[in-house]
């Protein structure tokens, strides 16, 4: 399609992204071009927008950024065959080498020749965005557009609770960002017998219980871990979703964890966390697992079948926005008073 | 029975053990009495007797250290059906209470009560021990009897070389003390197919290579990460096993380890340890195995098989002295120019 | 406790049984007494009472019937512990040996020497049964006195539908009496996409939609899976319930699962059954799960936090009879006219 | 390439193979071109060159027979980058859709549109094979070319000994063809405590000896079950490879392994196979695991990773005969009096 659209682009090596008109990308053989009906913001993308440590290691400009996105098919490769013009598709945001190692033994989520929409190559905080066929997941017609775009980290929430037994368990989720708000309705929806949030921000504690949480712990009164041991009869939770990247949310997460429990990982700190591995990991025989992207396709999936079976996530989707106030979103992400800010191209 | 024996006692909050003689202990309905017929040394009791910082907060003095042994039963209490005098035994050294949630979820190795030999309660560098019948473990009498003492720490090297795939798989060993050492033999007797050891001591190193490691990295020479990743031609080792609690180690387990490999710790850090979380195991999938003790009683059978297939560990058992030389054998524990060192009482 | 009660006593090798008057049993110094508040009829029960082949074999007259029961505490040995005078329990029905390789391995569900309650030894159709302490179950006394009397045909129900995966997945229930039944309102309860029941008999086929059943499909109507390919879009389902033990049905389960899918057999057949296991199960790569009784103790624990999470069974409890009219319960049973009958002592 | 070449033909729907000059395949834009340099025989070629029933519904003639082999890679497509000319390499014999729900899940050895080479497409009894370059794997040159030949069938022998525990673990193989002789080898290799095998063919019997067997049970000298239970000191084994495909030895399979164990099922029966469900599958809470070729692409992964640290399959392959003499080389298959039968073009 020839034609130029609205797209927001990191420009250089500096705080902010700018809105540009750009020209539509181009498609080869085994992509499709798709017309974005929604994009919303992860806190990846507010790192891009912020110019973080992480950005500057990462991040060539010029580069469109953006990688949650829900649209429509617009033109197809020629060897495309799974997706029809006019399809209504969301996207696995990996990019994958299918040859390494990892993804021979069906670990394509940690491939380790990994490109990132809107990390590495152009994103979709735009009209239209240019992809591999194979990366597209096919979208019920059906769902809120805003739950629709939010599917990818969906994933994520699906991959992080699912990663050790749910049904009658007791689990805690350090951290209500988006991820962390689908995590507990994931959670409660699988059977969960008890779902213990922890969380700074009063806007996100709400949610949480909104999200059908049984107990919201205010970060900020106090000792946590007591808390979580109170709510548990003195034993412990079943399993943590760490959900922050904040170190110590990490360290209460060991710590709240039962013998023998898991505490799964999906949270990034920007730098070490000490850990008491001898009592908080060894003695205690705990399994920490790293919880990258999404399983290629068991975490999508699921998530698909959780979404048909009546998993409700509307309450995470608390803005909705043009794409020209991007800037207003990212000031969202930052004051954490939202769920997930939708941005409408 | 009646009688007294030798032991050796830690008598005050202090440095060392003494040589006393004491009451042979009694026993109850459920217990039996054993003759030790050989007790070998682990980490555990050099701490006890180096007096280190764990050890003065968990020891409660007087009490007979050493939980690592093989003996005869002499004495059964009324309600023993399982073992007979007569019977070689050894036994698992953690005493639990098969009540709370973990023993009721078959994690009995992570007890919440647990109460370990030579630790919570009197041990076994003595002439005889008396303990829960329950705990015994049937020792074939055509083992080693070095080998034979030391089968609760093969079972720790067992839990944690077959905590992940090991049949064709590529493992790293880091720190060859005595558990790692039968972690390589482990390793290759179930079809690793490449063993790669890390140790500081050249004594211990030689030893790896005796075991059977396919290379050992002498920790003193540089960097240990690059030199794994050349041995895999930049991929990395499906798992690691973790043996020496050394932070650098733990370090470099977490940087060895391919993604979504597993990372299964044993040894125990003195200290807190800062990890790189978010590039170690957030992004690159690993699992991190605490390892605690064994499984109850799983491991205990898969080490008996082992060693019944031909599993040999003799060449681990590198010194055999009489109980009354243990300051000797405390003096090359802490050397670290030693397998295992037994003691004969 | 002294004295005579009422029990429903096995007194010949031959159909029925009888109402009679005898002591209350005795307690060894593990065992509890417990008053039975109310108790439920199992298959099982049905079987020792119409006395069918497998009865004949097994069953030794003379003999107290009944396994299913929720009862009070009245007296306890004097080396129990963990339950008290006054606590309201029910029982796991399996007394096992704690010896056997089985039991080692954390299966004690298929302990070598199980003895049965009702079956292996006097059971609970009576006002008083004596049990190994250790065996008891505490119980939520707002619980409804039905349901808790039938937390053991629960305790099938969740480890036969938690055997493998449920949240997200697309299962299918063969025959709906009360553990069928049972497993729909867990799979629902534990996320699952859509639940599939198949059943003959109307009342039943009722029960399995009230519980919660996506679809239910009458066996007399035709071709089951031909049914269940068109529900799930010519794919299958991911696993299969299999709580008939009709040969028909178990050959319609191998063929309605999908390729890689499970199919959980509780159901249990009075003859061989003829199965395509070339086409059925290898070249499908079928996992076929024989599922016998409820793990100690997980299948309890995930029972427990499941009722304490909202499950709600109350449905499936569809008569109530005082322990007198269990000809009635017998002849409900028979005709399958019925979910789950209890009788009050 | 241009050209004739030499080719093991089914040109009609009648037993036999006929020898013929044929074109040499042209390949598309993803394929590669191999020379043959050794094929072998698998029992699926006996079926299709005896004609069998399932042959006669399955096979559609003309078509190259053949799917094991080894070859150079003589040409590639223009889109083929992961193979070289040049390269040795074997093939993974299945090729899949990557699109149906099994592929997207991580199963592709039971993906729905499954294309079998020498059954639903040419094969490789000829002097070269096209092939999709994914479906190709390097092979090591200093392999043996008969064993390098054989590695899809190892593939199989590998899926089905590590679909379960082997370290430490007592494991049947009923069936000693050349899968079974090579699972034989690999259960060794990877640390199984005593490998039983059972078989009718004094040559296979020794064969399975060689391989390493600890007891070779002959089939017609009466109750199996019963040699089996004597030497697993009456608790039966952990494990049985099923690989006959004998119903007897499925049923027999059903009753030597232990209450909790697992039955690995890749023989292929002909017919329905009656199983007693109750007392061998369900009462006993054993796992039936169907095994359909080869995960991909673990298996290959495992296999290679074998083959180098030192298994060591040379004496399955008992013969190595020209192309021409296929005749011979079927004949060998059907008496039995064999290992792997290797051609060479």
């Amino acid at each position: 399609m020839e034609g130029r659209m609205k797209a927001l682009v990191k420009m250089e090596r500096a705080p902010g992204l700018e809105l540009q008109e750009v020209q539509i990308p181009s498609t080869g053989d085994e992509d499709a071009l798709i017309r974005v009906l929604a994009t919303s913001i992860c806190g990846t993308d507010y790192h891009i927008y912020a110019w973080n440590e992480w950005a500057q290691g990462r991040i060539k400009p010029p580069m469109i950024a953006g990688h949650e996105f829900v649209g429509e098919v617009v033109e197809i490769g020629k060897n495309v065959a799974d997706v029809q013009v006019g399809d209504l598709v969301t996207a696995e945001t990996h990019v994958v080498c299918d040859r390494c190692l990892q993804c021979r033994m069906d670990q394509r989520h940690v491939c380790a020749e990994t490109e990132i929409i809107g990390v590495d190559r152009d994103g979709c905080f735009a009209e239209y965005i240019a992809l591999p066929a194979a990366n597209l997941w096919p979208t019920d017609p059906d769902l809120d557009l805003g739950v629709a775009s939010a599917q990818e980290p969906l994933g994520n929430a699906v991959h992080t609770a699912l990663a050790g037994p749910v049904a009658g368990a007791r689990i805690a989720v350090t951290g209500c960002g988006p991820i962390g708000l689908m995590s507990i309705a994931v959670l409660k929806h699988c059977g969960a017998r008890q779902v213990i949030a922890t969380e700074v921000n009063p806007f996100r504690m709400e949610l949480a219980e909104t999200m059908g949480a049984d107990a919201v712990i205010d970060v900020n009164d106090g000792d946590v871990v007591s808390r979580v041991l109170e709510l548990t009869e003195g034993v412990g939770v079943d399993g943590v979703l760490e959900m922050s990247g904040n170190p110590a949310a990490i360290d209460q997460a060991l710590k709240m964890v039962r013998p023998g429990g898991r505490v799964s990982l999906l949270g990034v700190p920007s730098k070490a966390v000490p850990l008491d591995i001898a009592n908080d990991i060894v003695f205690k025989g705990v399994h920490v697992q790293g919880i990258a992207g999404r399983k290629m396709w068991e975490s999508w999936h699921q998530l698909k079948n959780l979404l048909a079976s009546g998993l409700d996530l509307r309450d995470v989707i608390t803005h909705r926005l043009p794409l020209e106030d991007y800037r207003e979103g990212m000031e969202l992400m930052a004051s954490g008073d939202c769920g997930k800010v939708v941005l409408i191209p």
